[in-house]
């Protein structure tokens, strides 16, 4: 039964007040990789920790932070919703390998190491030239490993991401997008990298943000799971996961901070474009954290067993969190 | 037994090295209040975090990080040196009210709410007029009380004080300065201020700074010992604790930094003056923390029981942090 499973979105930014935690709640998601920052500095980063600590502090009865996968089963069991946090982008460490360190302990359990344009660490998904991991970004690596955060490449490039599977020494993920054998979009990830990835133990969060899947807003919950089905056999079903880059509730303003950052004086519309700037139509069967019961129920309807989509749903996220947050000894 | 005994030091600025940090395991302490940060900002302060974590990760052998009082017993029982942290100043929460709980997080157990000047939430010790704590803070008075943070008034003026003192919903300390009636200098602190401090369950550290003492570098042991036995007759020994102040192997530049952060041109000196601008002379019973021992020693001599040197060589700051420490439900 879905409600009794553990249920995990692998990546929200939805607009974050008293109405929206109330329903998630209702939706049964038992926890939420929430995206803390895009752009923002290190300092910049502090603001929005104690944005999240006020709204853990007043939504306390609907709320709760996950530091360990203990607080998840907690969560679960108290009828709460887990919120655990991560960064689409390197900036919160600014250029100091120390912080690393510092964020993770503040509650930073993931981190991209670039949002689509090249990073210091390495060279995002809509750059013309993938110039690898950077001297900073492996020393990074060696250091997220070191003190147990995730490394996410969803918006890096190819020959980055392939460089970051390879120089780390723990399984990585890529916490929302889909295979580009499914649909060619830049922000998808070849069959290469996907092989890549999960040999080494990583994972893959299935994307639902319309541009990243066949036929945009019109793509049915049918074709969205025979991707899913398509992609257990290829990679097996252990390594799969959602994520489903719901943005919920922002307006336009968050759409262009997302993508123009303060490095763009002219604006640019990443997926979209300048006659399609806004937010995609949402999935008539993902409307909202709801639309993830139809996502359970259609991978049954595809032929997944009973633990296999507990696995997907929220299980491998799960799993793999659990091993990949532990401090290295 | 002084080596059978919890020591702590309830504050250092010292040059922290791995020489040093053999120093104070031989020295027998079994915890030092170490000062993060002086004027540094927000953004500053995470510097300063990331040194520690890296001193923490290169000298494992000898020093942990303390959170609780737990960690002090195990330091204790492992023959480390537990190490937590203060900030001299309230810079590292900016002008931002959630920074309280963010900086509690990285592990600033106490925070003084001004240094020698008027800051955003009360008066030093130093300034002309002393208004007393500022809207802010109130506000920082109450969130410190909420996340369990301690509020230390060491360098702040006489009505700020007994004010914060008044608005603390939880005892509040002086980590380090003496009695005015034994000193009169600015830094000390009043019958007024320690009776009211006390009498709220609050503490006070002595100093072993020579500015503070009565004969400044020639006071002798003895004279420090009767200080601590006044005290001790008229507000109760159990209040009573060390603070020593101690800046080993600090150079010049760190003593102008102090005094003079960023706020001013021309030089200001202090405790000291144009033609006495330096560190002063250290006591010679109390050249570093080994120090500490002839300080046992001589409470004892000067008729303090086991129990009462026990308390304020270092039971007393563990007692008062337990329940200082402790979030509010």
């Amino acid at each position: 039964m879905y409600q009794d499973e553990i249920i995990v979105d692998g990546l929200q930014y939805s607009r974050w007040d008293r109405a929206y935690f109330e329903s998630l709640k209702e939706s049964g998601v038992t926890a939420v990789h929430v995206t803390l920052v895009y752009h923002e500095t290190a300092r910049e980063t502090l603001s929005r920790f104690a944005e999240w600590n006020l709204h853990f502090e007043r939504n306390s009865d609907l709320i709760v932070p996950v530091m360990t996968m203990d607080d998840v089963f907690s969560a679960k069991q108290r009828g709460k919703v887990g919120i655990f946090f991560g960064a689409q982008n390197c900036s919160p460490i600014d250029d100091e390998i120390g912080l690393v360190e510092v964020m993770r302990k503040l509650g930073l359990l993931i981190m991209q190491l670039t949002y689509n344009n090249q990073s210091l660490l390495a060279t995002g998904c809509y750059e013309q030239e993938d110039s690898g991991v950077t001297r900073f970004g492996k020393q990074v690596i060696e250091e997220m490993n070191r003190v147990g955060m995730i490394i996410d490449m969803s918006h890096s490039a190819e020959r980055s991401t392939l460089e970051a599977v390879d120089l780390s020494s723990r399984p990585i993920c890529i916490s929302h997008a889909n295979p580009t054998v499914a649909h060619g979009a830049l922000r998808n990830k070849s069959d290469e990298v996907i092989r890549a990835l999960t040999g080494r133990g990583g994972l893959l969060g299935f994307s639902l943000y319309p541009f990243h899947l066949p036929n945009g807003s019109d793509c049915t919950l049918e074709a969205f799971c025979q991707m899913v089905a398509d992609a257990a056999s290829a990679y097996g079903a252990e390594h799969l996961a959602l994520g489903s880059d719901l943005c919920q509730n922002q307006p336009q303003r968050v759409l262009d901070w997302m993508r123009n950052g303060r490095w763009s004086k002219s604006l640019d519309f990443g997926e979209g474009s300048a006659s399609n700037a806004g937010w995609p139509a949402a999935l008539p069967w993902f409307r909202d954290t709801r639309g993830l019961k139809n996502i359970y129920k259609g991978l049954r309807d595809i032929g997944f067993s009973d633990e296999e989509v507990a696995g997907i749903l929220g299980r491998n996220w799960v799993r793999f969190l659990e091993a990949g947050l532990e401090p290295k000894k």
